[in-house]
């Protein structure tokens, strides 16, 4: 059964026709306003009337940033699209023509799922992924199911707390997962760097025009592929903090493998093997259970749309 | 279907009939030595035999303090017991002259597993247990299952960093949950409480009978109950790392009911008030879901045989 | 013998005429433009003239915001004026038409001399002062001489680190003590207070016209003179940083007494109980030497002119 | 003018005659049992009555390992020597058959002074002494003068605290630098390792014959001069813990000079590379000023008798 993935993002949706084996037959976009929730409506409907016209479907799934229902129906809050206890699903399936379920997937649990299903994972039972972007998202699956958790809330990994009085976070508290081990966070660490010790950074602040409060993670990634030190102890700190928490996250739940996906995945060796570095020396129990795989992800921008069309078969 | 239950210490066994609601019909104990791990499954097959005489049982479980496999025959590592890579359920099968399965199960996945079936948890289907004594031990049930991870090493959750470079654990890392969540942790501050402010200490020491490094918890305890102040506080920073911590496992898992086990409970308020203030303080996406309870464990001593039967029937 | 301190600030210089027991008989204040550094010596060198004109002074000493060069003669570097290895006591004393000695001393030695000769610790031989206002600025006197360091750049308490990978600071560095324990600190963790827990911020909110980012530090200690429970926790959290990173300077000095100078002193006990309790929690050696006192600077905004005229006299 | 240095071990004492260059013309040694302090002052009388009979001397110093009175005359407590408020400078004046004033100093600071005049640090002004050893004792010089603190209680360095909640100390604080910068706290590192990373630390386990709980600094050392990976890493880690601290320090102080003393010196370049690294990165005020140097103290042993005698003759 083919079922369309909707990626809801606050400036433009990208709708999805996905077959069983994970491939995107179709696809088509729409631009929409942030603080326009009706217009999101619309624009979904509209595109879906598009795909469905052509092609024969049998769920559509929607990816939303934000808190999910556990019934898959509303999203509670979003941090950046207006939605408040908003029922999502219901808006969307009375725009349609269509009688095919609808329900809605927080965005990094479905991205986790098209990883799962047809990615890096597609040969685990358990599997954590980790999605490096401005901050840091999460998805669980065990023993096959994604865990959602009792109010739809779990795999919040960006939330761990893991230096108690640590870096402020956008969620009121101190010290979260995310802070560390983010693309943000890299920025933030490499325009800190660049006042602490200038001439160190000088590439750094070069390749960001001069401006070191410009400097991009990217610009991070470039200088520590032409052999920059600064960068790579930066990518290598972000490595390490990734790899910490990765072992915090494995004594809760023993999982064969992680995932990393986001941008942060074209520092490549650079950041993977500080990473599973960390990740080995801090790891409990080591020696008494094979140690997780730790890969990157196989699927780009398109794993929401893939992981939402496919849990909406389910 | 009734099932045996066998609780495996290092110096003793408690083995147990239990009906399908969680009662025990009969019980008996053996004494054993850590060190004879062939002592030790004759003494669970006697004391079986002795129980199937009596009373006609489906399934045997085996709670055991140490890394079990996933598939529940054998366990891969003990640190109080010689089991190295143990075929534990074979080997007490075998001594058995009943036909029916034997299992092996963490004995703190059975004991949470107790509280899920037949406990403070038996209305939740999200939960988490938190077996607060030397250690911090740990259970985990997902969507009405419990989470045994890839290798059987789940749950491990006394062993998530909370303070990196923080106090040393017997696991040879630093830094870990139960280094600040237990009941070590409490006998370990107050001793030394005694030594930086000894005027504030006194009364503790004098309930430890004159001796510092004999200050035990249940004496923190007392005093406390007593109004002793630095007594109050030591259980109030106690409460804190637990809910601390547990906040950062509410990120994963979304549960909605924490159990809290072990002998700390004894403390009741001046335990769990502190502790859910800081569970709640610290906890993300506060005022988008309910807050997830925090309960005392309703089983005592017999949780490992109650959830150990109770898991071997599944 | 009479001398002028100058406290100069980035908009405005006041200056004043001291006496031997720290009165000031005369004050004059200029405004100025924290990038015209020409037009800054300038307007020192007028209001000098103007005052002695009417004061016979036999030195001139300059309270700046900056690291001050040994010898007391030039600004190497100052956040918020354009100065830049710039000999400061030299350009005023090329535009004043009298003779006496004009030196340099960064703005924090200058109050905390004040307090030290005229204040507070008057009595005392070894002091520390904590200002603490936007950031955390230090003082120390050992012996009864002011501690300026080989290079003059002593004293900078505030970038003491207290958090391993604790909060950016502008310095560049993560977990400096002035992260903790200034009013932006106060400020930070308030407005993050009202994101993680809007309702136990509500009255803090409502101060600040119902704009939580503009929260401000006195707002804070409006609502917990009021018994606002967020804003008496938020004085303490303050108080609390503050006494244990004193004990900690206290380990490395061994001083009678800490002189708490800045806005932060409108709190009161409020602010100086918790301070105080963690400091004696902290100290090292308790009990085999009298604590420090910990005292309210006894100086406002003057501070500055008097320490800057003293010193000079020396 | 010579001066009679004594340095008071536990187990015994070592006495010498210093000339005014540093340089000792005699020595003698006796055995001492640590409570039996009257004891003491004989062994230390005798020995000195010994050495004046063939050296003219002007002044007798102390070096004690206790909390010594501001006045130099009595040791207020000592955690090795059954000390209580004694008034030891007394007590050794009254078994000395010659006029000449006895002064007791604290070791830690005695041996800073040893470098300060007569070694690594005989050109500097302002210089921080760190000695590590089974603690972290050390020496502050401001501007040519000892800092003894209002209560002789200053330059307690080891227990400033660089963690919050972090190791356990001796103390009865939590976090104390020296916990984090001794030779405890390498050996404690490498033994923790060879739990957590058995294989990584064969090379350790088999120096110290076998007992993982055996291995010592020199262990250490001895490995990472082979290139033994883990040896190494838990070198640069001690480095970076005192070269990070020193920072702290320097935020203080300002000093131009770090002199490091105490048996981790034999590591060399392998200590004290990411040592200086370490405060490099960390330094605040980078930039502004020169970088204080960090060098190895020259004096071994006989630090405390050098120092104690040529602070008695002042």
């Amino acid at each position: 059964m083919h079922a369309i993935g909707v990626d809801i993002g606050g400036t433009k949706i990208a709708v999805g026709v996905v077959d069983e084996a994970g491939n995107i037959l179709a696809q088509v976009r729409r631009d929409t306003a942030a603080d326009d929730v009706a217009g999101i409506d619309r624009a979904i409907a509209d595109a879906c009337t598009e795909l469905v016209a052509e092609h024969e479907v049998g769920a559509i799934g929607l990816a939303a940033a934000g808190f999910v229902s556990p019934d898959r129906t509303s999203v509670q809050f979003a941090p950046n699209i207006a939605w408040r206890d908003y029922p999502l699903a219901q808006k969307v399936s009375e725009l349609i023509d269509v009688d095919v379920p609808v329900v809605v997937e927080n965005d990094a649990n479905a991205a986790g799922w098209a990883e799962f299903r047809f990615g890096a994972a597609h040969e685990a039972t358990d599997m954590v992924m980790l999605t490096i972007g401005t901050g840091l998202g999460g998805a669980v699956v065990v023993g096959g199911s994604l865990v959602r958790g009792k109010w739809g809330v779990a795999a919040e990994l960006g939330h761990m707390r893991v230096v108690p009085g640590g870096h402020y976070c956008g969620c009121g508290h101190e010290g979260c997962w995310e802070q560390y081990a983010s693309g943000s966070a890299l920025e933030r660490d490499a325009r800190h760097a660049a006042i602490a010790h200038p001439r160190r950074a000088a590439r750094l602040v070069e390749l960001a025009g001069g401006d070191a409060e410009a400097i991009s993670g990217p610009d991070v990634t470039r200088a520590a592929q032409e052999g920059d030190e600064l960068a790579v102890e930066l990518l290598a700190t972000l490595g390490r903090w990734i790899g910490e928490g990765a072992a915090s996250v494995a004594a809760v739940l023993d999982p064969e493998l992680f995932v990393i996906g986001g941008g942060v995945g074209a520092a490549g060796d650079l950041l993977l093997l500080p990473l599973r570095k960390a990740y080995t020396a801090e790891l409990s129990a080591l020696g008494h259970r094979p140690e997780a795989q730790i890969e990157l992800a196989q699927h780009g921008n398109e794993a929401g749309i893939v992981g939402a069309a496919d849990l909406a078969r389910r």
